[in-house]
C-alpha cells in the first residue's frame, strides 16, 4: 500500500486517545497518521500555556510518557514545582521539570505569534514523533463545567477538585469564534479512514466536534468513521466520563456513547463485555464491532487500531 | 541603637555585591538594610524575565546561593534546561530547575502588571530574606556592549561569548526613560549610611548611577557614602572589570575605580595590597581605608561590612 491511500485521521483526547494514537502509529506508516487533539482543556498557568491533551498524545507517541499516569514524562522530577511551592504557589497542577520545558517553549513561541499548530509540530518533531499532531484549532477555547453550586474552569474541576462535583452542564468558551485550521480540514478531506478514539465523548471529543465547521467537514469527508467506546461495562476506563454521562442525562453505557455519535459514525467498536449492546448499536445505523477494547501494552494498542481500521475496510487488506 | 538610626543602603551588582550585602545583613538589624540592585543585566529568555543580579543577591541573602559559582541555587538540577536542549534550544544560559521557578513566577506577575519592585519583594520575603531588595528601577533597561566588531546584548557578551571581546563602549538602552522608584528614592533619603559594594563600576554600579535622578538623590542624601574597591592589585576579583576598565581608558586599579566614583564617595576602602594607592585616593577628596577586602566566608563578609560602616562613623559605635 502507498502512503496516499492510508491516510488516517484520529480525533483524540488525553490518555485513552493517546493509547489509541500509539496503536494507530504502529499500523499506519510514518506521517500518514494525523491526530487531531482536543485543546479545550488548555489553560494558562503561571503564565505558561499548558495543553494537557496534546502533550499526552505527543509524549505517548514519542515513547516518553509516564507509564504510571499516562500523562507527563517518564521519570520526570519536580524541582521547579517544589520551588514554586516554596514561593507560596499551590502545587495543585503537577508539572514535572522536563514537562515545564514544553510549556515554557510553547508559551514563548505563542507570544512570538507562532500558531499552536506550528508550535506543536515543532515540539513533536523534536521529540521524534513522525505522526502529525494537530490542535483542533489555533484559537483559545476553554471548557467550563457547570455544577449544582458553581461554574468551574475545566482543570479546576478535573485536577484541583478531582472531579468530585456533579456535572450538570458543559460549555466551551470561545468555541463560536474558533476556526478549524486549514491543516485539520485538509487532513479530514484527504483521509481514507477516520477514527474517534476512546476518549471522553463530552469533554474530549465533544469540543473537537463543536469547532464550527468541523462536524460538517467530517460529514462531507469521503472516509468512513469508526469510533471506539470509552465506556466498558457501564464504566469509564479512566476519568469521569461515566458520572458525567449520568448527570448530563445520557445512558451510561457504550450505547449511550453511540447515541451521542450517531449520524457521524459508520462503525462502532464495543468491548466484549458489552456484546449485548451490539444489536441496539446496529439499530442506530452503525455497524457494531465487538472486540477487546481495554488497551494494555503497545502490541495490544496496535491490535485494537488494526481491528478498528480493518472494520472500516479502508485499508483494503488486514494490516 | 534603634532601627531608625541604622538604615543602611547598599548599591549592588552580582556576586561581589551579594557577598557584601550578606556581610551587611549580618551587622545591620532586620529590614534596616536596603539593597538596591542593578537591573540593566536583566533580559527576556525563553519568554521569561531573568534578573541575574537581583537573584544573585536574593539567593545569597536567603542562604541558598550556589557556593561554587556565587550565582544560581545550591544543588540545583538542570532537567528543564536539558529538556529545552532536547527541543533544540541552545543551552548557553544556565538556569537550574529551582531557578526556573523564580523566573516563571516573576514573569507571570510582571505580565499581570505587578511592578518588579513588588515582585522582587514577594519572592525575597518567601525565601526568608529580611533585608529589603529593590530593583534600581521598574523600567526595562538593557546594557549594550560595543566591541570592535559589533554591539552585543549584555548576556551575549557576558555569558554566551564569555567576555572574550574587548569592550570599547557601554550603553544602557532605555535608561533615559527609566525612573528610580519611590522606594529607592525614599531609602536613599532616609539612609544613615550608603555603601557602594565591590561590584563592576562600569556595568553593575554604572547603570544604577545612570538612572535619571539617582545620582542626584545620592548627592542630596544626608548619609555619607563608602565604596569598596572591586579591583585588588590591579585585578578584578571576579568578572571582566579589569579588562573593561583598560579598554575603556581607565586606570586598572583601585585608584581608577576611585576616580570613577569621585565626587560621590566620602570613604573609599582599598585592599591591603593597594595600600600604596591610599595617598592618591586621599588626593581625590576621599578618606582611604585600607583593610582586607577579599571576602571569604560569612564572618569575613561581616567583618568587611562592619569596617566599612565604622569608617563612615555612621553607626556611632563599632558593630
Amino acid at each position: 500500500m502507498t502512503e496516499s491511500n492510508t491516510r488516517v485521521v484520529a480525533l483524540a483526547g488525553g490518555v485513552g486517545g493517546a493509547k489509541m494514537a500509539q496503536g494507530l502509529a504502529r499500523v499506519v506508516p510514518g506521517d500518514a497518521l494525523t491526530v487531531i487533539g482536543n485543546t479545550a482543556d488548555d489553560f494558562w498557568h503561571h503564565g505558561l500555556r499548558i495543553c494537557p491533551d496534546l502533550d499526552t498524545v505527543m509524549y505517548t507517541l514519542a515513547g516518553i510518557a509516564n507509564p504510571a499516569t499516562g500523562w507527563g514524562i517518564a521519570n520526570d522530577t519536580h524541582h521547579t514545582l517544589d520551588a514554586l511551592t516554596r514561593y507560596g504557589e499551590a502545587p495543585w497542577f503537577q508539572v514535572g521539570d522536563q514537562d515545564f520545558a514544553t510549556h515554557i517553549l510553547r508559551s514563548a513561541r505563542l507570544r512570538a505569534d507562532h500558531s499552536l499548530t506550528h508550535v506543536t509540530a515543532a515540539l513533536a518533531a523534536a521529540l521524534g514523533v513522525t505522526a502529525r499532531l494537530l490542535p483542533m484549532t489555533d484559537d483559545e477555547v476553554a471548557t467550563r463545567v457547570l455544577t449544582p453550586t458553581s461554574e468551574l474552569d475545566f482543570q479546576e474541576y478535573f485536577v484541583a477538585r478531582r472531579q468530585m462535583d456533579d456535572v450538570i452542564g458543559i460549555s466551551f468558551a470561545g468555541i463560536d469564534q474558533a476556526c478549524p485550521t486549514p491543516e485539520v480540514l485538509a487532513a479530514i478531506a484527504e483521509a481514507v479512514a477516520i477514527v474517534i478514539c476512546p476518549s471522553n465523548p463530552i469533554v474530549s471529543i465533544g469540543p473537537i466536534l463543536a469547532v464550527p465547521g468541523l462536524r460538517d467537514a467530517l460529514a462531507a469527508a469521503t472516509a468512513p468513521v469508526v469510533a471506539i467506546s470509552p465506556i466498558v461495562g457501564g464504566r469509564a476506563l479512566k476519568g469521569p466520563a461515566d458520572r458525567m454521562l449520568a448527570t448530563l442525562g445520557h445512558e451510561v453505557s457504550a450505547l449511550g456513547v453511540a447515541r451521542i455519535l450517531s449520524g457521524l459514525v459508520e462503525v462502532f467498536v464495543l468491548d466484549e463485555a458489552d456484546a449485548d449492546l451490539a444489536a441496539a448499536v446496529a439499530a442506530l445505523g452503525m455497524r457494531p464491532v465487538v472486540t477487546r477494547t481495554v488497551m494494555g501494552d503497545a502490541t495490544d494498542r496496535a491490535r485494537l487500531a488494526s481491528e478498528s481500521l480493518n472494520a472500516l475496510g479502508a485499508l483494503g487488506a488486514p494490516v
